[in-house]
């Protein structure tokens, strides 16, 4: 199927000619088998066997023209495989930024009665996807909720578990610790300026589709968050507003001033940089002010050794809240919910 | 603040001239104390103790429009606080209909640009209130996502603990089986019948505001379903789609007959009775096909002593499945959330 389109027509039969039992039994065997999981999808609630000693949880809400557009002025289609793969994703990134791994997933659909099955069953085939192709091993889709509504609203609430280990906070950032981010930067960013783009995808070049798929389905890297944990990591969040808004969410908390390497984030702006130029836009502005690719941003004591997929990108400073570039003073950048 | 008016106007600023931050600022000290929590909001995700071996959750979505009005033809207005609590209280059900007791919410808030903060700040007393009102103390709202969109919806999922006992599933009545509810029914669906209905409420008698009380902020039985484990209930599920329906989805999983006796449900018909006149309805259909009580309905061993709170209604029956009224087949009646 083209994923471009003059508008996104309804494939097939839609949401309103189904019972919300019958669209269910649609949904349920896409999402794969339940992992340790006492009672699954099916009755008032899921059951999972407890993990260890606490449980971490979180949830994030997907909302349509709002986190997603299904048709773009570009004709380019977002797919219900995109909009579930990118809300277990940022789920699951929420679970990574604590040190955790996931343990279950519980999602809530709002669709409006236009809404093809098709594309239900799509989004419940990315949810599984995402979980799969993630490596959230002992993750699952344990139950849900169905409803309708004015515009598309994916909302997932996702538990984990921390085996035993304490939970990496904001606030342990230290004077003399070094700065590490795991992941991508900016990718995420210039994919959603090439979607908003009125030309054709392929004028950008070869890099485009990769930096379209890294905003449409973000690959938070899950095996580093318990890893940095183990590692001793002192502070850590995942990036989605982007990597001087969360640096100065780690400030605030740790109060403490992050000074970042623009040297070091060099191998993060080159990757970009053709797109940037057809686009005529900055690319370091993608790297420091571009959220969603889910990558996290982590301090370590000196001392420490940097575990697998974390880059060292800056220091941590005395002083009061407040990231720097090269010990010159930024402007925040990133994405509000309500101010922009 | 009256409840009529001729539409609802933003009260005082609305969330537009708000970011992310300071709307969480202001909703943060409205939530009440954080209760069983490792790390409370304000991380990337919250952390409680795990209270047993097994973690229960579930959630549900409330959407302006679907499942709440904002304005009734009658001019009557829903509050912010009416839709934190309702959300509270449906999520909190879930959890007792297995049997359980809650330990964290977390929420997530689409809000329209246009949406009074003041009804932001209601929302969060009433999620707060629901907590506190219905008697789960060892439950608080842990965490939650701000977002924007075209309509209100509000998600909560709910974490809950079931103190060493096995879950309470829809699966175990077996002929023999008393069958028990515990709360309301029919009051929710006279209170929302009264609230579709043109007329001002005043016209409806004494009782219409205590309906109404019922539809708004359901009061589900939060020791009853704990209460039922522990008396050795077979089978239980929150009454959310009415009595029939939710007894068929019983008697499906058990694959048994239940019967229910009209008898047993007068006193449920009889404080209807003045509302139905009024409206010309049948109160007897608000009783077996009005949801939104959360009531539990319940399937004990005969031997069983019926746990405070339960009243029997009726018994499980061998055959086919099926939901009979003094051994009548019944037309199911219910709330479907695409097909009406």
């Amino acid at each position: 199927m083209s994923r471009f389109a003059e508008r996104p027509a309804p494939a097939g039969p839609t949401v309103d000619g189904l019972t919300e039992g019958e669209l269910l039994a649609r949904i349920f065997p896409l999402l794969g088998a339940a992992r340790g999981v006492l009672v699954g999808p099916g009755d008032d609630a899921a059951v999972l066997a407890a993990a260890g000693a606490s449980v971490v949880i979180s949830l994030d809400t997907l909302v349509e023209d709002h986190d997603f557009r299904l048709l773009r002025p570009n004709g380019f289609l977002t797919t219900g495989y995109d909009v579930g793969w990118k809300s277990a994703a940022q789920n699951l990134s929420d679970i990574n930024a604590m040190g955790g791994t996931a343990t279950s997933l519980v999602v809530s659909l709002t669709l409006p009665p236009h809404t093809s099955v098709a594309w239900v069953e799509d989004c419940a085939r990315g949810l599984a996807a995402a979980i799969d192709g993630l490596g959230a091993t002992g993750c699952s889709v344990v139950g849900g909720d169905l409803g309708g509504g004015a515009q598309l609203v994916v909302t997932a609430a996702v538990t984990g578990t921390l085996a035993g280990r304490a939970p990496v906070l904001r606030s342990g950032a230290a004077p003399g610790h070094i700065l590490a981010v795991a992941g991508t930067l900016g990718r995420a960013a210039a994919g959603l300026a090439l979607l908003e783009d009125g030309r054709p995808l392929e004028e950008f070049g070869p890099s485009a589709a990769e930096l379209v798929a890294a905003q449409l389905r973000p690959r938070p890297p899950l095996a580093a968050g318990p890893a940095a944990a183990v590692a001793g990591a002192s502070a850590m969040l995942d990036i989605s507003d982007g990597l001087l808004r969360d640096a100065g969410r780690i400030a605030a908390a740790s109060n403490v001033r992050l000074d970042l390497d623009p040297v070091a984030l060099q191998p993060y702006v080159v990757p970009l940089e053709d797109a940037a130029a057809r686009l005529g836009a900055a690319p370091l502005d993608w790297v420091l002010g571009g959220g969603e690719d889910h990558g996290l941003l982590a301090s370590f004591p000196r001392d420490a050794l940097l575990p697998p997929g974390f880059t060292a990108v800056g220091s941590v400073e005395p002083g009061a809240p407040l990231v720097t570039l090269a010990s010159r003073a930024t402007v925040l950048r990133g994405w509000d919910h309500f101010a922009d």
